[in-house]
């Protein structure tokens, strides 16, 4: 629904004090580094595989246009540095972003490296996308100031941050990064309990699963699936939630109105949607429907296309509604 | 994903021939005379309640602005004229569009009534949401130029219709509504096999099973749920579908690196999705927490920042997206 104060993407006046260590340089730490240095953060990078400096380079030259058309840009920008190791990168860092490959023991070895030689009061947060706090937090010396801080990609852009904390997170942890997030432009949104793959996650893989139905069962072409989301459901879920789509569809009585003309139709509906599995034959058709539906573009150019997009509809957030 | 080729917003040089017929003057009826009327078609409409005319009146004067700023305004409108009951509104139409509520007795009974006056060339175009065009188009004389044509609400403003045909539907009349609607500016996805609840409201029901779920087991509230969705994944499926999406996930293969890497974690997401029921607790809830995110504002100020918003937003669709 359209927020009752509007957002804005430009950083606070007040930038988070301290430096910022970003551990791993894949596509998610990359993003990461080129935003909080764009941001005008110092950031040091740990990572020890060949081409991570290139990777940075070539993500810094991308994300720049990019937060200079959301207002996001500092006027005093840095650059990230590679360092020697995570001890290297995190010593003296006070907030520290975590983005290794989905491995819980990988990211847990990590773990004990970076409280082996980060402050102790340094903000321990993990990009995972599905893992639990609890299970990265479980063994660290100083569990509590460790939490997922989840972007959507691409970091740089993307204005949602989800925060979640475990079992051993202590409260003052997440106001601390909530607030890191904001002073940066972020929109944060925080979990009252962890779940596998948090929210966006989530909600994406429960509408996927029913396009993947529809998909192998007939219905439609992997394209048409596509236009039913982007012509269809995209813009109305720029402004308004799925929530807060079927409030203004029950008429004066809202959400309540809703559930009572049309909460059996929904009921029946969710009892016919499919649970498809990704086998071989269902693989083989979305990706040669894909394949027919990219029309000849590589995924480079369209990700380049869908960045353009992206932009321009995050840009329109910044203004009023009521323009 | 962005169109090989750009949409557009605008109506063709050459009008659909032929005068338009609408049954049922309610939200989603009046919205689809007000379109037609401004798009410049003839128009005449059947409701026998009261208040028709001013709800004709109404929407004609919220669709007029909307039109005019998406392009697809003519520049010679009519305006609905409001017919002494059904064979008054479908005599001598080539395009009838019913928008009945979703009772199948009751609109069967009208199509009898629409079959006794209208040409019998005139095409028969059903709103429903959930309803199969086989079970609406039983019993017809000529149920071959029935079918299913379910708008995204509100019809003036969304471009996606979605069409779809029954066992005994013709597929020239498919063809002839696909044209028809496209002649008028509008985007239209065709299903292969019908499906209660066609394309847009499956899917629109599958995110929403997911995010009731979060919210009734605590995971996260209504306000926090949907803001994931719109400052996470609403401005990306303005562009990209679901399937896009992964595609430009998976490096140069696309959707099939995707899955070789991602598909496990997707089943996994899969098989911990919610399946819950709108059982009395439930609806509380999402009606005391709906009540709470809309911070005061009434659903009809609500639905106007809505559409002010999503104006903009499909504005921007009208653009070349590497402007």
């Amino acid at each position: 629904m359209p927020p009752a104060t509007h957002p804005t993407a430009a950083p606070a006046a007040d930038l988070p004090a301290g430096p910022v260590a970003v551990i791993g340089a894949g596509t998610i730490g990359a993003a990461w580094a080129a935003f909080f240095a764009l941001a005008g953060l110092p950031v040091r990078v740990a990572d020890p595989a060949p081409g991570a400096a290139a990777r940075l380079d070539a993500m810094l030259e991308r994300a720049r246009p990019a937060m200079q058309a959301l207002g996001t840009l500092s006027a005093a920008p840095t650059a990230p540095v590679l360092a020697h190791g995570i001890g290297d990168a995190v010593c003296g860092a006070a907030f520290i972003q975590e983005a290794l490959p989905e491995d819980l023991a990988l990211k847990q070895r990590a773990y004990r490296d970076i409280e082996a030689a980060a402050p102790t009061d340094a903000l321990l947060m993990s990009s995972s996308s599905g893992l639990m706090p609890s299970a990265l937090q479980h063994g660290l010396r100083h569990p509590q100031r460790l939490l997922v801080a989840h972007p959507c990609n691409p970091a740089y852009l993307m204005p949602l941050v989800e925060l979640v904390g475990g079992a051993q997170t202590a409260p003052a942890a997440l106001d601390r990064a909530e607030a890191f997030y904001r002073a940066l432009g972020k929109q944060t949104v925080r979990l009252r309990r962890e779940a596998t793959g948090h929210l966006v996650n989530r909600l994406q893989a429960a509408l996927w699963r029913e396009a993947v139905h529809l998909v192998a069962e007939g219905y439609a072409t992997v394209a048409d699936v596509d236009r039913a989301v982007t012509d269809g459901l995209g813009a109305r879920w720029t402004v308004c939630g799925p929530h807060a789509i079927f409030h203004l569809s029950g008429g004066p009585q809202g959400m309540a109105g809703f559930l009572d003309r049309l909460g059996p139709a929904v009921e029946h509906w969710w009892a016919d949607l499919g649970q498809p599995t990704l086998d071989a034959a269902t693989r083989a058709l979305l990706v040669a429907q894909m394949q027919q539906a990219a029309a000849g573009r590589s995924p480079d150019q369209l990700a380049r296309e869908r960045d353009a997009w992206m932009l321009r509809v995050l840009g329109l957030r910044r203004g009023d509604p009521a323009d």
